[in-house]
């Protein structure tokens, strides 16, 4: 397959996606549609998980309810299968607790028209604040 | 290919080596040997480039000569390729600059017994510091 040359759109609009869902717990448990059962890899924090059902009983668990979030920015590259991996570093503030830096990288997979979450890490960038 | 169980030692270990190279001004052209003539991209504060070539005149027109850096996390996840992704959480002083947190991203391709960097993200925090 080859490179896709919307990768830079297909990042961005990703991003605005997953956000828009993660951020509202009423519609959180949706992102389970962007995992894959057994071949997607989220590492949390340092807790490696594997497979949508235990990646959504991590997510689930968070019990925060507001969640202000910015985005710095958005870098996104095309790869040789035809997915997308891309780069996201921002702020986050959930409920009373200060905003912290935060980044998380996702590789994106191709699946028929759309594509599927790969690899998603996340880490707040909580000692590297000055 | 299969996943590679030694996902997390190639990680560090590659972080390990790839920062030796980096920080020392002498040594950084050798980091050529990392990435491929062609297929390699990277993004360094959102400026993509591709190849080898292009990278290393962005690495080589870097003129800070003393560099001193902290790695606060490490996170590494096997690819169904049997390559690896790597994301770095970390601080950076240059010269006599304030430190400032930053993030990288690698994808490490399997070529022979070792792997080379297909994917680089680079990016500095400085929007994120409170």
């Amino acid at each position: 397959m080859a490179l896709n040359s919307q990768y830079d759109a297909i990042g961005k609009g990703f991003v605005q996606q997953y956000y828009t869902l993660f951020d509202d717990p009423a519609q959180r448990p949706n992102l389970a549609n962007m995992y894959n059962v057994e071949t997607s890899f989220m590492t949390f924090e340092g807790v490696q998980l594997q497979g949508a059902v235990k990646i959504m009983e991590k997510l689930n668990a968070l019990t925060f309810q507001k969640i202000g979030r910015l985005i710095t920015s958005v870098d996104s590259q095309p790869m040789f299968d035809g997915g997308v991996l891309i780069n996201v570093l921002g702020r986050l503030q959930c409920d009373d607790d200060p905003p912290h830096p935060y980044i998380q990288t996702f590789v994106l997979k191709p699946l028929g028209d759309s594509f599927f979450v790969q690899h998603d890490i996340f880490r707040l960038g909580i000692h590297d604040v000055a």
